[in-house]
């Protein structure tokens, strides 16, 4: 018995909530991956896994040749896919070390069909830098704030757009920033209204909630038949 | 010198971030209160205070006839407040403990014009109470799930539907529920993507994000004139 | 002078408290491991380990060939174990992430003569799965539910239920599941009553509290003669 | 609006679970708390209320004259609940200052119809008073260990006795007991396996977990007609 | 024997370390904080206490009728204190909340003689208002930040500015601001170079931080005979 | 520039402690703690190293042939050590995990000149280990607690004996263990009076508080000329 | 019932551990502590209460006029306690706030018949002061050594003495000083070996811990006939 | 797409605020490392990177062989750097273990073109070395005091010298020094007036404080031309 023969595989999840069931790689031996892999595309004709070691893609790849392995995003991704519609989310991050995370919720938002703004490097220690790109925010419907650190970006951003702010903390730092818990804090306790945080590196999840909200503005918010 | 004077009132903020600026009425005297509100009546025709106490609320009925306290939801609004008009939230609690939460919630919701789809007391300790509203929910734009304890709510609701969850634990619960951290935990590590959460007991908060959302969708995110 | 000459074993155990000393690997070499096991089996004639390693296994299969090595629960059995009898307990685990720990929890169960009733990964973001398998349980006298991450699973249960809950968190997550003290907190908290917890990652534990509650009241309480 | 109307009672969670819901009477008005408990009388005959303050046990009474206040518990009870029957369940506390909540469990106990042995003031400090109750729990079928400080009680218990330890954590502590966390944390610690905790200063829920078990071993685990 | 009898004086402080001792009210009954006052006053003709009640300003104005008591800055001074000289020294705050806290900044800055530039509720939510202070911190050789809840300002302001930046996290937000650590933590790990930071709500540390600067520049550091 | 040449050493430190100036050889490279080790040895004629590795180990035996390794306390000595003499110290530690920790005491107690009453695996789990080696601690002037897990093995002990309790909590134990913290807790919380306790894993501290009582009851407490 | 009554009183404590059981007033009624101080003296002929606030004080004195009330360390004390016989022990106090913990300290040694050397406000702001009692320190066979905020008293002591070093974090402090766990983590960490720590405001078992060692040496270490 | 590429290089930040942009090595690739240093070479004829590996200095040093690699410190530096003037900046440590983050602090200071006065192995555990080195302070207008286990270096120091202290905790220590938070409370809490902390192990941030103080006070404090 292993993990790949227990698993429950949730193929109603995307009917039910909008967002398709991801292979978490993460504890997983490469041909674990693979083989449920193979069961999400032999059923839904696509698979999208996250957290993938470079071995682990190593076996993915010559298992769908096809398929796309986003290295710095740690995901893989093959089949169909939707193609890039409707008005774009912004996906802007403080410093080139939080662009893991930041890469994570891109390639996430390009998996379910987001036009994606990208930004990277305009931290507030440069406050210049996150002026410069408040423009091109402006037909966003969302702005996803990947911040380490002390993770201001968020709090600054929000004060200055009328987009809602999905931030998402980051581990990068060191010392009191206590594996993220200090960005996490700062997001938390924002005096600009109109922030909500996800869990710390979720790059990936903070692209499922901008697509919730993307996908029950543009629809009607029922269930498809 | 008291903060009444000194207060640099942002009255552009609504303009740039689409949610007007609110008086935050703790630490404040009923007399510090009704002079700011006052400001802000005189240049925007409504006012919106929130965390109103009993004897401030008294100056501020005294002070604005015409003005509304909501007692639960500590709450105090006057002036031109837009009609309720668009799609509407969803605002749940979990216990009867955790109305004020969700009543601050709904209140914002209200002074800031959306409709608002009520539902109390659908804890996951008896879960066929939470299914009972999954119907009302459909219409609605996003779903503000209000718990304390274990506030294991977000996570249910997020599984089972396609609006996106606004988590907003609260600080309901004794011992290890740590003033709120316990529930604030469980909903940041949801096992259901597309929840994103805000502050302890801040019901306010959620309603701010849930408004961003709304006002990034149906309008066309740019600044108008 | 180590710790497997200085061990004093605790013969009496059993007889004392219903549950058999049992050997914890950590920390041990491979040889200090057979040692000890090898002192149990000549005065009790079987002996259990815990934590073992592969390294472990290996020495220890070598040593006694009619060993069970369960490398997913990390645990090695040998010699006279009772055989399965009394009705059931059941082991559930939220996602296949929690599998080692579920293990371990089962695994023990076996080895103190449990029939067990298992199901994985049945966590709550995708309901319909946990609610597939409560018909399965009623036969149980209890249900140990192990999950990570947010760890619901065991509230969503325990409202559903009338067996009691022995809820396992596990370290399965990240950011700000904080090694599972997320998790534990969740189910310290639990708004549905008849839930008690062990240790992060404690499968072992929970299969004790188990056995001793059917040992209670499947027997009359007092010590053997 | 307020809580008493909003309440969503969960009448068939005793069918359902085995436990009836029990009123939290923590954050409520006088009026509110007699509210509640009239609307369970009329529907099920009996009501139980916890975390009862004297204003609000003076209301009750009024209300219910044939009800039962246990000021020490914090709880008040009415109505038909069962008498005593099966084997007892002990109750067992550290120090006097432990008291209140190991009432709770006692009076939690008693409502749910079981007979409870009872022991106060027989914590490790003098150890000679916890050895001289072992005889008195082996009739028992579970042992409520309720402790706080360094919460070592429970760990002693479970080392001597073939009874599952159901351990309570208090806070009575000052400095270093963190309001109760250092006693937690002890009892999840445990050297002694056949220990499971719930939360603190929680005598109900250890009431609930012991009926729990009494009741799935006791009948046959399937729900009543 | 009270602690007005015991305290030591240690008269030599400021010759010592440039920063006179200062009495902490806190925990002082009115006459005691009078009777360490005269103490002071007698010995070096001037006297500073902080953290000072209602009860005891009523106290030590009817001991010293010309002392200055500031209510916001729970401060009072009495006797020959320096004239303001030499260059500014900034006290700057994010939220009209924050004031007592600057206040006391400011105050003990008054008391230790420097002229100081202040500006209240800058916050950066209303980025506009932190960005327009600029030109007048200009000449200042030091700016005192002081925020509460996310606590940003400190990390926007070393950013843009030559000065140091001395911190000063307050207590002021509620929930996840865990009573200033949250802010504390944001300063730490600011990603702007040339911050340091003083205890929570420590207005009068960050004045004594600034005046060790000022008097280590302006004089030749070494300890005057 | 490195460690080993930039190290004060203080050599007036055992004059005017009563404990020798020990190496501390974590972050230290062979080489380095050789150079350090061969100054004490040059100066004092005996040198004592802590948390020695393997390979330290190997460079300072081929350094000082005629020094003590003791591998399990991480240990190394050479030269003039005083012989034991006085009464006793005991040395007990609760499971075989912490052997480690309570080696380092022994070793340390050793090099100060003191003898040793020492007891393994006598935790609380099978208490009637800890009763059976009360007699042997009647002739100890103290005694050294040494306990992971949940540590309650300082607080028996403290009720049953006349002798002080030094506490070493370690760090073995996992998830909720928090490193040693829980157990940490624990013995600051004792309910049992007459512990205290030295940080997580400091056997060596132990040993330090033991000498120092013994030193100062033993002989005049004065610094010798 | 109630705990005056339920409490099971050790007399026996003292032969056993040396030290008497002791009244902790808190949470006691006035007439509940009345209570059971005369149980000890009708048993003992003494009686020792901590934590005594000024209403139980007024009780107790009327009860027993010959008692002794120590205000300031919230101690009570009556009946025939020893005279002050053997080495002192010294109790030295950081700054005035911290004085109820120094004197709850000092009291309690006076009621276990040591002398006591005696120091207040020598904190090392102002170092000279510590310096200055160290003569005074060198008859005594231990220093407790009490101190909130940063907590640096014991480590600056236990480099300068022979005498091993009893520290007490106290609460005093703000923000980061965490209700005294602050200086409780600088006393665990300190560089200067020797040092021993008991809980937070903890005079009590400072005093036991000293009393301990000094019988267990000026006794024979057994337990008397 | 990588950080190299992407990021966006701050040359206008030594104008802004007085310290040139630093390249921060963690997570960069050697060869990541080269190219964003030869961008900063390029545009503006220095660059300076903390935290290198040694793998990333051979790929440093093989890039500009006229560069210097401070190994202790981790840093490198190449280019036109300042020559030393002005008056000294302090830079003191506790233990030996805290030499890499004083030698980091010490590296950057002289990269800004600070004169430093340095003193290794002062801690308080010895403390006639730390009043040794005063009298050398007394030209310097600050003194850097990097100390980690309890850190409580800074207070003293802080209690006897006219300099500010800027205080650097470092994760030196074990157990209860929580990775350096046990110093960074410590020096946060300080009874010492005129301490100011940065994050722990950031020697780089200490000396951007004392640089930015010593531009503030030498020039006008106005940006240049």
């Amino acid at each position: 018995m292993d993990e790949t023969t227990t698993a429950r595989l949730d193929h109603d999840r995307e009917r039910r909530t909008g967002i398709p069931e991801v292979v978490l790689c993460e504890r997983k031996s490469p041909d674990g991956a693979v083989a449920i892999m193979r069961r999400f595309m032999e059923r839904e004709g696509r698979a999208i896994a996250t957290r993938v070691t470079a071995e682990q893609a190593g076996s993915l790849l010559a298992a769908f040749p096809g398929g796309h392995h986003n290295a710095l995003a740690r995901m893989f991704t093959v089949g169909n896919l939707p193609a890039a519609a409707g008005r774009p989310i912004a996906v802007v991050c403080a410093g080139t070390s939080d662009l893991p995370v930041a890469e994570e919720a891109h390639e996430m938002l390009r998996a379910l069909g987001h036009p994606v703004v990208r930004h990277d490097d305009v931290g507030v220690a440069g406050i210049h830098r996150t002026m410069a790109i408040l423009p091109s925010l402006e037909p966003c419907t969302a702005v996803i704030a990947v911040a380490g650190m002390e993770g201001a970006l968020a709090s600054v951003l929000a004060g200055l757009i009328r987009q809602p702010v999905i931030a998402v903390p980051t581990s990068v730092g060191y010392g009191a920033s206590l594996g993220g818990l200090a960005a996490l804090l700062t997001m938390m306790n924002s005096c600009a209204p109109g922030i909500c945080v996800v869990n710390i590196d979720a790059g990936f999840s903070a692209a499922c909630v901008a697509h919730k909200f993307a996908a029950a503005f543009s629809g009607n918010g029922s269930k498809p038949s």
